[in-house]
């Protein structure tokens, strides 16, 4: 019966792509007995109630096998049916050309850009370690020490392309690192890549490697054997190490195409439909099933998850009734978001306060981090930098994983993947480096928005600003170019009162974010205003009588254009608004009447940030009123630098006279 | 001696730290013997030639060392004077926070961002392997088999930080594939990083991770031990792999700082400072140096470099003598840039031609490397879909590296790395992906800006109009990410004749240049014309009689408002010209004579991209006047996916009816 449901899925795949027109049949036909032994024989999951917190997960990182994994949970008794696999890769389907999360059900991230997969498992993979430890804390406390509350594997099948990304090395030396052996990576072995023969780019021994970082490594040498491919996964199971089976295959397997790198982006031929559907005992039929093998399929996977589920069900009443009172608003993270309100916190900055925006995030977080016990966090190795530590947080190492802090290491793309992983598993995860490097995680961060998760990415050292280390760590496009991303909200508060009000609207919106964080210090404003950050700006400073013209700065210059403002008042009775915009894109999501309270009509308006111009154009005539940056800097001391980018305060200054006198 | 000379390095390297205020001593008091064993004991380095083509190249790939590569190219003999140590980070000197090319006569590479070091010094490594092979091409027109006419060696200094980012990875499975065994990294292991313990983050094993990627791996366990060094480079000469050592240090060696990371980024205490030169037996005197222990170390360097650079120069001479008949004119590029003209070329493209863009772009390629020796590249693993194969190229592999076709493999982070160090080595360098993953790649890109190197990026897909493979493979961000990237030049040509006139500007300009370059079928059109790129846009269509409007264009967008700008004429009578701007750029660089010829003021302006709004903003009077996509895509047919991003040619003639009307 395996075989016969094997083929079945195969068949439904290459009839998908070949009704899209597109696709790829070569892992659909190479990789299908993987799948197959993953859903029928491992996973957990079950189909009535597909967000329970302890299914299995399995992310199919090769995200171009797309078709193969609709097929499969087609057959397995997912929500999909047949009418949905007819229209893969069509408009509004229940079937996008890559697996998208919130799409389909049972997907459980969107993946297509190699090594994303990997590095978003390794963040579920963390994520169901922690929340093991945490609900089976104290030994004495285990309800059933066999049966612990949360106990989930993270299954991914990932190709040769995901294993050369980089960043599926950072996510391995991870895993590796923290031992998460609820990780299980099949790896999709079979010498082909999409331009050719794989040795012409690869010829590194994987699995070596993999042991080299503390991975538990096997390899199964019939790819189609299920009985091969099970054993290997219960051994990787007992291994107590993150695992990695590589399993070798043949892409387009029985295909006139077979072992060619033809058979992975092409739709194959009919003929050669024809002559597989009649190998594989199946009618030549476009989109035909065996009813039999649908449902033993599906009988062996909800048998199974059944038996799991239950425990869990009855484990979950125990839990909550006797070590919770009956009271589970202490595990309602896990199943909602929770919403705090930061803006009725007594916060009690010191009217002098002077530090970097970095400094006082530090304060901020750790007061969340006591609000909300899935707010977690680290750095790429640069926390003292950065200043993110969560002091009662601990750290998470091998084994104690019930704490808050997570030590990255220099693997910025990896963080942002790990962050992605970690909110799909119902945490409200943040990361921190220096904005420049924003660059190295790009990739993950688009994810992140993708996906519309609650991500909040840090990143500080946020200007020229910081001088001495020079144009390779001074951001100069980085906020234009995160602004640039669809869906992604870039907070730049100027100050303490702003940064609250910024983190209210990240926590309670449940949007990816990104923070814009000062290495220099600045001053606590008279002017800021934390309950106006809603509104994405607001006016600092009125003019006084008749409007000369308005000046938009954001963060650390917000500072700089109110003492411009009041400075030109007085020596020059020229007359200026001041707006704060802590966020260009909660400001221009607001009605237009509000917009246009602060900026009417017909008057001047100059827009100032430490950075390019991109996106800051729309908000005044012309070139002339934008007071960026759009060079590079220069390792030099800070008030060098803002010379030399013609940024110190007597040329803005002079620059904005000029345009408004 | 050597110990002299090394105290002499520490301690200039702390006085520049201590006098800066800021930097990096841990390093420098840890890995010193390092550095100073290989310039003492191998680099081959002649500094009245510092240009000189077979040179060894040093490449500081812990870019926070600084300190330490300039108070060794000091006691050295390179170009630098004391004074220069004395203002290290300060505005305008020769010592800047991190290494920068052009900056520091020596430096060969920007470095400070983590991995980018190791990822350039393998594109170095690269680059001698082909003009090694290419010059000694044929055993027996070897001049010298022990000695070819090119054959250097890089030496790269890394840190944990390197080997953890996941570009370095890439770089060295990559350089295992090729076996580039001129490569040699020492990698400073102090198991500290910036954060901690090293062990909070990182704890695999480096040297079996590399064996696993085919490099011959040593350890040195005394890294204060000159000879320990010395030797183990030796060996890794000899064993015909690239090699990695791993020299155990000792961060802030003698510091009371030593062994943690308190010493990786503050300067030290002076009390300490006085005790260590105590201990070193220099005076207590800020930028001491022996002079008799400058000397030394500028005889080993010099008098071993100059044996090689004789025997070199000798055999240059018999080389263009014998085998060149005494014209080097083939050689010219190792030493001057060349320039071609492409805009005189025959170029045959049918009126009928109606092709994507990266289809053209593979026939303009092949002709280009005809013309150009050093005229290189490939793809990461997308050659099949970028079109960017040469044909008469040959693909390089092991031991046959002198041809043309690079297999980057699944590793556009480390494509654009090695086109960095490829273009360091005189080669004019091109690379291929999608688009969509440009954000890959983006600190390498950013890199290529940095140093100015001639590097060209081509992205092909560049629009929702790839339809079916959905969002995650449909850029709309990537086109102004790039642009607001400071020197770097993005062209987005219409049609093959504007393609030829990008290629023609990107050669001859020698500045790093990405290309976006459709997937999609586009005409010829009869408008566009390939001499007029240079001036970044230029007028297409020229309205009949009034001007209604002016609509800016690009790539395929080009032909979409030519369109609707007919069809609007002939059935409304508006009266539009239109723009085509195939490098915003190079437009925003012409004289504002012409560009108001072009865009005369008072006239409505509309600007339509396939791509997001950031940076065109600038052409238009407010956001209503932008035909631009700011939202991320769906999967489904190029022409569903249109409608949903409402940039279907309906939608479109009736936006810009409505706003010109």
């Amino acid at each position: 019966m395996d075989e016969k449901i094997i083929n079945n899925i195969r068949s439904l795949a290459i009839d998908m792509i070949d009704e899209a027109g597109s696709g790829h049949p070569g892992i659909c036909l190479g990789a299908a007995p993987i799948i197959y032994t993953i859903f029928a024989k491992h996973l957990n999951y079950n189909p009535s109630d597909p967000n329970w917190i302890n299914r299995d997960r399995f992310i199919m990182s090769a995200g171009h096998g797309s078709a193969l994994l609709y097929s499969t949970m087609f057959m397995a008794g997912y929500g999909l049916e047949i009418e949905d696999l007819k229209k893969f890769r069509q408009f509004g389907s229940k079937t996008p050309g890559h697996p998208e999360y919130g799409v389909t059900q049972g997907v459980e991230a969107t993946t297509g850009p190699l090594g994303q997969g990997i590095g978003i498992a390794t963040g579920m993979a963390l994520g169901g370690k922690i929340l093991e430890e945490k609900y089976t804390l104290e030994k004495e406390k285990k309800i059933d020490n066999d049966k612990p509350l949360i106990n989930y594997h993270i299954y991914v099948l990932c190709s040769d392309g995901d294993l050369m990304e980089g960043i599926s090395y950072e996510a391995a030396s991870f895993a590796g690192n923290l031992n998460l052996n609820n990780l299980i990576i099949l790896y999709d072995s079979n010498n082909i890549s999409l331009d050719g023969i794989l040795s012409y780019s690869f010829t590194e021994n994987v699995l070596d490697r993999f042991k080299a970082l503390g991975w538990y490594t096997d390899v199964v040498k019939n790819g189609n054997s299920v009985n091969e491919i099970d054993n290997a996964i219960n051994k990787a199971k007992k291994s107590g190490k993150p695992s990695i089976i590589e399993v070798k295959t043949i892409i387009g397997y029985g295909s006139i195409w077979e072992g060619t790198n033809k058979s992975h982006g092409n739709k194959l031929e009919s003929d050669d439909i024809t002559n597989l559907k009649t190998k594989w005992g199946l009618p030549n039929e476009k989109f035909h099933f065996d009813l039999e093998a649908k449902k033993d399929f599906s009988n062996q996977l909800t048998e199974r998850s059944a038996i799991k589920y239950e425990i869990w069900a009855s484990n979950y009443r125990r839990y909550v009734e006797e070590r919770l009172d009956n009271d589970d608003s202490s595990l309602k993270y896990l199943f909602n978001n929770q919403f705090v309100n930061l803006l009725d916190y007594k916060w009690d900055f010191s009217p002098d306060l002077n530090e970097g925006t970095r400094v006082t995030n530090g304060q901020i977080i750790n007061v969340i981090s006591e609000m909300l016990p899935n707010f977690i966090g680290g750095s790429a190795d640069l926390s003292s930098s950065t200043k993110t530590y969560i002091k009662n947080g601990k750290d998470i190492e091998d084994n104690k994983y019930n704490n808050k802090n997570i030590w990255f290491g220099v693997r910025e793309h990896l963080m942002g993947s790990v962050l992605n992983g970690l909110s799909l598993s119902k945490f409200k995860p943040f990361g921190s480096t220096f904005l420049v490097f924003s660059d190295y995680m790009k990739p993950a961060i688009r994810m992140s928005a993708l996906m519309n998760l609650p991500v909040t990415y840090i990143f500080t050292h946020d200007s020229i600003y910081v001088g001495e280390d020079g144009p390779t760590h001074q951001p100069i496009e980085q906020l234009a170019s995160l602004r640039a991303i669809p869906n992604l909200y870039v907070y730049r508060p100027c100050d303490a009162n702003e940064l609250v009000g910024c983190w209210n609207s990240i926590i309670n919106s449940n949007k990816p974010s990104a923070l814009s964080l000062t290495r220099q210090d600045v001053k606590l404003l008279t002017e800021s205003d934390m309950t106006k950050v809603a509104n994405g700006a607001y006016v600092v400073r009125n003019e006084t009588a008749r409007l000369n013209g308005i000046i938009i700065a954001t963060g650390s210059e917000v500072s700089l254009a109110l003492k411009v403002a009041s400075d030109l008042y007085t020596n020059f009775n020229i007359d200026i608004r001041v707006i704060s915009m802590p966020c260009m894109e909660l400001f221009l999501k607001t009605p237009l009447e509000y917009q246009k309270t602060l900026l009417p009509i017909g008057h001047k308006v100059i827009a100032i940030e430490a950075g390019s111009s991109f996106g800051l154009e729309k908000f005044v005539y012309n070139q002339n009123y934008l007071i960026t940056i759009d060079k590079f800097g220069t390792s030099a001391n800070a008030k060098d630098v803002l010379k030399y980018c013609e940024f110190d305060y007597d040329t803005v200054k002079e620059k904005i006279k000029g345009l408004l006198k």
